[in-house]
């Protein structure tokens, strides 16, 4: 039976980065004999541009027909004048929601090839392997009411809406507890129930999931504690769970304690396992289109996808162990390779990870 | 003509700091002949204990006819059962505000004599020096509606509301842009515009205010990248300003930075410049009673205080060169110690500053 991979380059470095990692795709395919079918779409700044929606009708079908989907980048600076409604962002949010892709997982993982690219002292970082689990189809991102409004004396004012129901918060939990199963079995869970009511809803419903998984330990942090303590000593956390917005702000520090965003894929998974995968780094617009962009993570976002979404745990694996060759061969993209050392662009490096494989 | 201070020791470690924190007022009282009144007052969890109320309207009304505040610290475990209108936190939030104490600034410096207590490899953060300006008495700290609530399904929702107005943005914007011409006269506005309208209202007031100064560069950029660019090149930034809620989370990770959270002081001002002080850091319950915290950033709070709201510019300095003079004297808590160095206890420390005033 084939599978269906919907592909979407999106905007920025996005359609380069894609690129190798649909070559990467392809090879595996063959190889392993996957019957995977893929085709692709417009989403983003680009499909506003073509269409007048950063989330055109024929995308979001196709996206709800695929196994799963891979997907760039979105966004840029050309866009950001748009009204909210159709800016690229919205088409990356509209998929997620949408597809109820609820359970974003995002590792931090410091690759040992890589060590020197942490801004961290070693003996902060060598190791380092943090999961980060995020909602991602609630909380502020989608609360309504939402707007700018005027005031009686004239003032625009500004609101957004911060909300989380039980079920909500208990499918997140069940996320954050399994995935914690398969690694060192804590989960910390991440709030400000000293002053938002709905993280206090948050930590509540945290306890009462954690009785379903007692081999799993619980705890809990303050956000404004958990930034300090993963510039800190980031290696105390196991998986760390939290909503939307912290998930976002967290995430990224997270990502970028490694020294290697560029190398970070992630998973958007839906209540029966299908998802989008994606790297962790942003369209980076700044040197799209110069083919120097970093295609790893991209390509490690096919592994999950391999792995997580289409049952074809060996094809992941022969993918990973391509890109730790290709480390220990010592090829790097410009964001990785340290200071005045040789580097290779985005397709030399697909070239690499192809031939490795 | 006398100035008036009140002293709220608080919860935690509170008390031990402040205790030192006021010796140093009184020494400097003194020998620079300021005529400052102080006494004492509760708040958070203590007043709680005793009272009933974590803000005792004794306390408010002390803080309101007082000149300044210097704060200890509040909260802890404790109390974290307790419902959360009477919770510690919102002795300190209900201070913040009642005295409409709109600009929290929180520096974020490497002391040169601790660049080894970072964990930030020395070339990221030697001569870090930014600062965080944080609105403090609005966002979704403070936006109603908000509370626990129980749905037609019979299931629960948690909800607040994040909410801004232009008054309330100009305000904090202007307080960014004077801060940044004492300095480098770069601001760096944080938001989050792709998602939250409030924030794309806060960003654009901040173009609004920065014609008032030609003289100052703004910038913008999304809270998850700026996470991530304190972590990577903090030194980039001069002053950055943001809501209460980023600033929280932003100031936390900038003060961990420098790996001296024990020494950072923070000022939380209203328009007309009276102000409450305290150190950066929380009540760390884990150490109270021990006589074993740091009570610099308390004793640096004083600094700020005499400089920003009493007038006494000659006083603070001799405050900062005495502390300088300790640290070059290799003096140490154990917060700020290498492993396996000496360190001296709260009193010590105290008694140390007094020795080089
Ligand atoms: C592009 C943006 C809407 C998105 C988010 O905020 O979720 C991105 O920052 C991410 O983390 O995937
Ligand atoms: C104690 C708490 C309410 C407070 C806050 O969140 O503002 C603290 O974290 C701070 O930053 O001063």
């Amino acid at each position: 039976m084939s599978k269906k991979v919907l592909v979407l380059p999106g905007d920025g470095i996005g359609p380069e980065i894609v690129e190798q990692a649909v070559r990467v795709l392809d090879a595996v395919n063959s190889s392993f004999d996957l019957g995977i079918e893929h085709e692709s779409a417009l989403v983003g700044g680009s499909a506003y541009d073509e269409t007048g929606s950063p989330l055109p009708e024929t995308t979001l079908t196709k996206a709800k027909a695929a196994d799963a989907i891979l997907l760039g980048a979105v966004g840029g600076p050309k866009w950001d004048g748009l009204d909210m409604s159709v800016r690229p962002e919205k088409g990356l949010l509209g998929l997620r929601s949408n597809l109820e892709l609820f359970a974003n997982l995002r590792p931090a993982i410091l690759y040992p090839q890589l060590a020197e690219a942490s801004s961290l002292k070693p003996e902060i970082v060598a190791g380092l392997d943090i999961l980060i689990v995020r909602e991602l189809t609630g909380g502020i991102y989608f609360g309504q009411p939402r707007g700018i409004r005027t005031l009686e004396n004239g003032e625009r004012e500004g609101f957004n809406t911060y909300v989380y129901n039980e079920s909500e918060i208990r499918r997140i939990a069940r996320s954050a507890f399994e995935a914690a199963r398969q690694r060192n079995k804590r989960v910390c869970s991440i709030d400000k129930s000293n002053v938002l009511e709905v993280t206090v809803l948050w930590k509540e419903i945290m306890e009462e999931v954690s009785k379903e998984y007692p081999d799993v330990e619980l705890s809990h942090m303050l956000v404004d504690n958990a930034a300090m303590q993963l510039v800190r000593a980031p290696k105390q956390f196991d998986v760390m769970v939290t909503g939307n917005m912290f998930g976002d702000i967290l995430s990224d520090a997270a990502a970028m304690l490694t020294g290697s965003i560029g190398m970070l894929p992630s998973a958007s998974l839906n209540a029966e396992g299908r998802g989008m995968y994606e790297p962790c780094h942003g369209s980076a617009p700044d040197i799209a289109g110069k083919g120097v962009a970093n295609p790893l993570a991209t390509i490690l976002s096919v592994a999950m996808m391999l792995r997580y979404s289409l049952d074809a745990k060996d094809a992941a694996d022969a993918i990973e162990a391509a890109v730790s060759k290709v480390l220990d061969q010592g090829l790097r993209t410009a964001d990785i390779a340290s200071q005045g050392s040789e580097t290779v662009s985005t397709s030399q490096m697909g070239d690499a990870v192809l031939a490795a494989l």
